[in-house]
């Protein structure tokens, strides 16, 4: 009887490992763990107050209306409000081109339902976001990896993948997660042309581009595209999907984001998120709205901005003052992580459980990858923006001992 | 350019149909309409000031880790405060058995992805509900519908059906929507044998449960399950899963349900899960769990079992005063929907035009039938949770208006 329900399985759960990242979360909640492995946003700046006003508003102005079904596509002045800031991004979309989902998972995984038959070939970066990985393995997909470098995706690469023909490519173009690099101006025009070229679309995924700690914005692929086509019939054609959040810029908690893509995707994607999940919560987009509006989310992302690159500074400057000179790492002008590079022949695996034994965390190279290999083994990946930054010393330097241990070729533990 | 999407959607596309009743809310949202059509509770009875306080204690208490990323399968105290109140009802499980999941929806959708393999038959009632339709649909479903009368799913025509091996069969025992009939206790037995016979698992979906207005409380199938086998040891083996949500017991805005399951059941929706929206909602769970402690979620079912009896009493009424004798409709001991037979040859989907005309709406029958035949066109599903018993006379009398003229064959407004 107990293999009743296993033999039941569809095929679909095949190939869909327990996040590692996810693991981690239970081990990190400890508290003398000093955790660099999650994605975290940094609690100590999430607007309680603000929120705690915001419930209050909504269930007094509106009361029931905020704890009714809501339609499929989202709260309209929520999605006329994304829509409107995204403008500045050259961005120009209509409440139409904006689907409101709940958090970026669900808009990875609806992506994946409308477009991924079993066996597609999706173009991704190597390393890339686990995430990603997880929602489009459901759908059986397989995956064309290109390399990225400090300036992102090496789109020279590019092309030769492309005529493979994926069915998409999966790109994160500012501070990546995980290496933390940002895809350059030029390479930009570059994907887009080859996008064009081959008529293969890009689902551009971009939870952090409004938290950059250093150097100028740089124009989404999304607007790119847009100028590229040279139409200004609103956003009925386009080749790029285009997904963000407010997970890092107002708390995750909440679960939302969206989907900006011409309006014919978002009616298909309409359908599958009816099937999937029939709306997000009414009441945390009716509460997201009062607090994101009359600027109150851009004054706060300031302030995140502030308080994230104090934290990766004092990551930055740890490394270098106790890591030996073999390691190197990125530097990310934005986001949440940053991702270490160790000599040929590390096992990050075996780095991670001396880290831990040190209460220290993080997330081992390999999950990024999405063949399987073990190219990520030489590398991992830390989060700065969680913990506080003299914490963020105290970790890397137990997380040195580690290292330096490993680089040994030791196990035995080694006094700090 | 513009067919650069459509040449790319995946196969799992085909087949999803707008759903009628989400494209219905929109129409019915006009304020001169009485309608009939959408599931809606009442939002006269959502608990908007205890909503409040719990927000408000909420983020007292818990600031940041109420809107921070939590676990996939919810909230702690959440899940264990639902294995006590479905104890009574003598589902035994711990809350390792209990996954939280934004709506039944997603439950029904999960469900679909780890089972369902394109091509599989799903044993299902005749008329069913039309949201598992649309979740089982993405999945590739077909369909093996067994027809319901007054005591439910006729059991006795169940047998022949589980020889064509079906992969699992969805039903809903308590005041079936759309039909509002309830499975009699000799049938839920027999059902039990015979999924234990074939070995064909049970899909039990219970939003209702606790809202009957009269008769005794029956064993859901997922208790009787247990007796049956006999078995002490947790709730490791069973042939059912099964689903509730808090969406028509405290508000459906919030997106709360959840599955009772085998454990390493529950352990496979928990990677879907994950790949599919991360978790649900933190702050929703918090403020959920808050709400319905110290008793008050038992208080106020009793409230809404109050109100929603005079309103079925109200439809049940006006029925019988204003409708024509060719026409019967079933007797829901509870929940929100009742179900009405017209004469053969009748097109409800004509009468729903003459009654829109009428400025009142109802879910024609023809979308709750898997397999897209005419049989649902003689019916139609009524729900009477939404409107004030007045506005449900005043509805039913103009519905009767347009029942009369379609029995009349004539599509000539009648004057009123």
């Amino acid at each position: 009887m107990s293999t009743l329900w296993k033999s039941r399985y569809a095929q679909r759960t095949l190939g869909i490992k327990s996040s590692a990242i996810r693991e981690l979360l239970k081990i990190t909640q400890k508290p003398e763990i000093i955790s660099f492995g999650g994605g975290l946003p940094a609690p100590d700046v999430f607007p309680v107050a603000r929120f705690e006003e915001a419930c209050h508003k909504v269930l007094a102005e509106y009361g029931a209306m905020a704890l009714q079904y809501g339609t499929t596509e989202g709260y309209q002045p929520l999605r006329e409000m994304i829509a409107r800031n995204i403008a500045r991004y050259g961005i120009f979309a209509k409440a139409d081109n904006v689907l409101i989902t709940s958090g970026s998972q669900q808009a990875l995984d609806l992506i994946g339902k409308l477009l991924i038959n079993r066996g597609d070939r999706i173009l991704c970066e190597a390393p890339t976001y686990l995430g990603a990985l997880q929602a489009f393995n459901v759908y059986g997909a397989q995956y064309v990896p290109v390399p990225v470098d400090d300036d992102g995706l090496i789109t020279d690469l590019v092309d030769a993948s492309l005529r493979t023909g994926p069915k998409f490519m999966y790109v994160l173009p500012n501070f990546q997660n995980p290496a933390g690099v940002t895809l350059s101006e030029g390479r930009r025009h570059q994907l887009i042309l080859l996008a064009d070229k081959y008529g293969i679309p890009i689902v551009e995924d971009d939870p952090y581009g409004q938290l950059r700690y250093e150097g100028e914005h740089i124009a989404p692929l999304v607007a790119l595209d847009r100028e590229n086509l040279r139409r200004d019939n609103g956003f009925t054609l386009g080749n790029v999907i285009y997904l963000s959040t407010f997970s890092k810029t107002l708390a995750p908690g909440i679960r939302l984001a969206w989907i900006v893509a011409p309006e014919d995707v978002i009616l298909k994607l309409v359908q599958l998120k009816q099937a999937a999940d029939l709306h997000t919560s009414t009441f945390n987009q009716y509460v997201a709205y009062e607090v994101a509006r009359d600027g109150f989310l851009d004054q706060h992302v300031k302030l995140i901005r502030k308080v994230y690159r104090e934290r990766r500074d004092a990551m930055l400057q740890a490394l270098n003052d106790y890591f030996p000179p073999e390691v190197t790492w990125t530097h990310p002008k934005g986001g949440l992580f940053l991702w270490v590079t160790m000599p040929e022949g590390t096992d990050s695996e075996a780095l991670l459980k001396a880290a831990l034994a040190e209460n220290v965390a993080f997330v081992a190279g390999d999950s990024f990858y999405a063949n399987n290999g073990h190219e990520g083994s030489r590398h991992m990946r830390l989060n700065f923006s969680h913990s506080q930054p003299d914490l963020i010393r105290e970790g890397i330097r137990r997380l040195s001992l580690a290292v330096k241990m490993q680089l040994r070729g030791s196990h035995h533990p080694v006094s700090s």
